[in-house]
């Protein structure tokens, strides 16, 4: 192991090799929760100085929160709960985790740190959020951590990374279905393009949280229920050539009782068909047809075809119409086909066409449903820019852009202080955006008659609760002059506590329910606070009290100046 | 289990509930190598499709490649091989994959399928690869794998999300170190920001590969044996109030003979330090003092303390000193200071000015060489604008746009099929870019006298290979105008064996090796194709008869057109 501690911060060389450890790459425990080592090293030394100095159980509040919606958008869905309340749950540092700091931290560490180490656990902290999937709005806590001051710093870095995330792919998902609207399916096919492993199984799961259909994660399929959805790949195409590469010639019909040629039967289609959508045989790709065929006899009920591997108009829909019809004489309806490249709106449309001729030429009205699948690179701006255009697309599988968050790849969450035994803390910013609201905070959500919310108001927890019908006097955090009374037709405090007493409190909602709430929270958010373009920001009040509370605090905490 | 099988791209009702799985989170194995099922979906049905037209065992070739350098750059750092050569170990379906799978695909499903998917292993698989840590350009193949088709295309997903982000990172990571110049420490912050937990892990694996000297990431540091820093952060400045808060009064001296009330020492240096630095001691902030004080009790050789929680050269940067003159008369060298807001080169400098007056009033060099950390949402823009506005910086701490890679935070890369059963294969697009380079091809890399990299080389591997001295013609696989004759002063073949015949077949490099290799293969590339701004790109060529090739196969592959 390499010794870094005694140079906690040192530019000089390191001692000793940094060890390529052939140990296994594990973020998580045997059990799935992320590891107590998973944090900032500065979490470990902050715990030694406030253990050292005697501070460590001073019981402190943590707010984590974020400061700008993602997206230049107005809303944000809140994600990664359960992840965190299980971290609380199984949070330890192991024998190995203590020998590992042994070898970080300064040689001259008093030794009885490390049984302080070792015998923390997260039984002291209490642990109230947001539920899981509720949309939520910057400067609001999503989760307020309370407990012994050294375990809540150690908590920090690894709620962050739970959070952080989670939230960030669950809003651009949420995005993404507003764009494409209720009707269209969305797979999320991010796997190779997202961080590693883990971050392909995060992006399934939160995605599909987010409202998307499904995913083609198969392990995702397996972990978390999801819908899991795919059918071939260019590869399939080319690596048929030629007819003759079909080993297999026939296939038997739905009803069993009887086995066709079935190269046969699409040579005939594909003479017919010719003429009824247009297109040369002769410059058809055989090996494309190949593919499609054999494709179809594994998959006769499930026979979605790739179509542009050579030439969408001139052989891909034309060799994917043949083996369609021909599956039809055997009672089979195919599923539709897939645009991976080109000009999505003009392509999807043409063979939306051309679905129309065949299912009128031979009086098959399923023929016009097809399923179009697009998967081309598609973001939130090409899905827009193709609802203007017009498109009969409905469905899209979506991956770089939707796992990556191509348009802002991070949420900036933060943990900050604000109350430490008792006494309110606050942090002071240059930037006004960046001062905390200091103290043990409750979370309301105040509502108008028709369901919809008209404001978060942030009161001290001494506070009695606003009531509906009362005349409430919401107040910018920072700003003197705007403030508006509010007369709410109902009110619901947003926080509930997950756990304490080192137990889950409540039960965990399965993610089916964490989609469906999420979708019924978007519903409560007006419109104009969701749509792509400028959208109206959602205003986060405070109480008068909180105000002139938060404005002592600051004078208080704030060096007098120069003359400004 | 949701059995999605019989629509396998349906729009219509999902039968039955996604069951909320409470199983673990674990996209990896208890060895830490990646599930098998980690794939997408359609490399499952196209295996079945394989299988049942009796393709499976087709000997196929597919080259891993990008198409684009990432970042508007010209280079990319290849990485994330090891990972790619233990999945090759590992890679098989468990029963309960199968178990899995058999929910998923569609009822009639040929089950002795499923006793080849349980049979399968990647011990036919040939993985040649440049090695892990090499400079490499656009079309080159990273990765070629040979074996059977369908265990193959099983590969692509899990190969693809291997190297995809370690590339990515590793080259983003380089870009910073570039822009950083040699000297400057460059330590990741990313884990909370980073796509969930292993995205973090896997930052800080690949960055430190790329050229970074260390990470705050104490997991990353147990597994990987990278150096983990990092001191303390605003929170811990702000659970102090007032001097009382300091439980502990003494610190001892280095040398352990005597024991001083450290408070009194550090108020007396405060009144000293005013006159000598210029601030005023009642605009100082107690409670940050305390923080600083029972911080260096805690770490009293390793001290470098957060200076901006209120005003950096009013508060901070007095504290600072002033602890950092009482650990001195006890014998301990503080270490420096960390920035995490404002404007970074003016501030960087005041610091470095007020470090230079304590060093020539005290006559202590060092006290002017103490690390100055700079840690405020970095990216290397940021880094090249602070080297042109001047700055006193010589260590960055960088999370968010390193381990996002904000710029761009995917690179394309691709797995595509040149090659089956003998036979070369082209994959065609409309997009000339997007045309693969057909057959098993060796890769050379062509230097001139100085160890410059020239240029790279593409051939068939029937080809004999290109010789030093010798006048080698290097084509554009596409342009036909685009050719240049080449003199090598030395040829590499790029490609290695690495796994054959279900082993290893070479010792795999250790992480600092990696880091090592990636730093010398840097500099064999010219700085032209290096620089931030409008880089050159870097020539990848094709042999005279590979681009023949190329031409005919295109002519034979694409359907004939009308007139153009």
């Amino acid at each position: 192991m390499p010794r870094s501690g005694d140079s906690l911060f040192q530019l000089t060389p390191k001692e000793g090799e940094p060890k390529h450890s052939k140990v296994a790459i594990m973020s998580r425990s045997s059990n799935g929760v992320v590891q107590a080592l998973l944090t900032d090293l500065y979490q470990i030394t902050m715990a030694y100085a406030y253990w050292k100095s005697g501070k460590m159980d001073d019981i402190s509040v943590f707010d984590l929160y974020f400061r700008r919606n993602p997206f230049q958008g107005e809303f944000t869905i809140f994600a990664g709960l359960e992840e965190c309340i299980k971290l609380m749950q199984s949070f330890h540092f192991s024998e190995s985790d203590i020998e590992y700091l042994k070898t970080v931290l300064p040689s001259k560490t008093d030794p009885k740190f490390y049984d302080y180490l070792a015998s923390l656990s997260a039984n002291d902290i209490t642990l109230s959020a947001v539920p899981e999937g509720e949309v939520v709005f910057p400067k609001v806590p999503l989760i307020t951590i309370t407990g012994p001051l050294a375990v809540v710093q150690l908590l920090e870095t690894p709620l962050l990374n739970l959070v952080n995330y989670a939230s960030l792919v669950a809003t651009n998902a949420a995005r993404f279905r507003m764009a494409a609207g209720p009707e269209t399916t969305l797979l999320e096919f991010g796997l190779r393009r997202a961080q590693g492993p883990d971050g392909g199984l995060s992006a399934s799961r939160y995605c599909y949280l987010g409202g998307f259909d499904g995913t083609s994660n198969v392990l995702a399929g397996k972990m978390f229920g999801i819908p899991v959805k795919g059918t071939h790949a260019h590869a399939y195409v080319t690596s048929y050539i030629t007819l003759e590469d079909l080993k297999i010639k026939t296939l038997t019909s739905l009803d069993g009782s009887s086995e066709f040629n079935f190269i046969d039967l699409c040579l005939k289609y594909q003479k017919e068909l010719a003429g009824v959508i247009g297109f040369l045989p002769d410059q058809v790709m055989a090996g494309e047809l190949a593919a499609f065929i054999s494709y179809a006899q594994a998959f006769p009920e499930g026979f979605l075809a790739l179509i542009d591997t050579y030439d969408v108009l001139k052989s891909g829909l034309p060799n994917f119409c043949t083996v369609a019809m021909a599956l039809n004489d055997l009672g089979y309806q195919a599923q539709g086909i897939r645009l991976d490249s080109g000009d999505l709106s003009y392509l999807s449309n043409e063979v939306k066409a051309r679905f129309v001729k065949v299912a009128n030429h031979y009086s098959l009205p399923w023929f016009e449903k097809l399923t179009i699948v697009a998967s081309n690179d598609i973001n939130e701006d090409t899905i827009h820019s193709l609802n203007q255009q017009g498109h009969s697309i409905n469905c899209y599988g979506i991956g770089t852009h939707l796992v990556t968050c191509q348009k802002q790849p991070a949420l900036g969450c933060v943990f900050k202080l604000v109350q430490i035994n008792k006494k309110a803390r606050i942090k002071l910013s240059e930037d006004v955006d960046k001062v905390t609201i200091p103290g043990m905070k409750n979370v309301y959500r105040l509502y108008g008659a028709d369901g919809t919310a008209l404001v978060d108001l942030l009161q001290d927890s001494s506070e009695v609760p606003p009531k509906q019908g009362d005349r409430v006097l919401c107040r910018h955090p920072i700003q003197e002059s705007k403030r508006a009374y509010v007369i709410p037709a109902s009110v619901r405090a947003l926080h509930e506590i997950w756990w304490h007493n080192g137990k889950v409190m409540k039960p965990l909602p399965t993610l089916t329910e964490l989609r469906e709430k999420t979708k019924q929270s978007l519903r409560t958010i007006r419109q104009d606070h969701k749509r792509a373009l400028n959208p109206t920001p959602y205003k986060v009040s405070v109480s008068s009290s909180l105000y002139t509370f938060i404005h002592e605090l600051w004078l208080e905490s704030a060096p007098i100046g120069e003359l400004f």
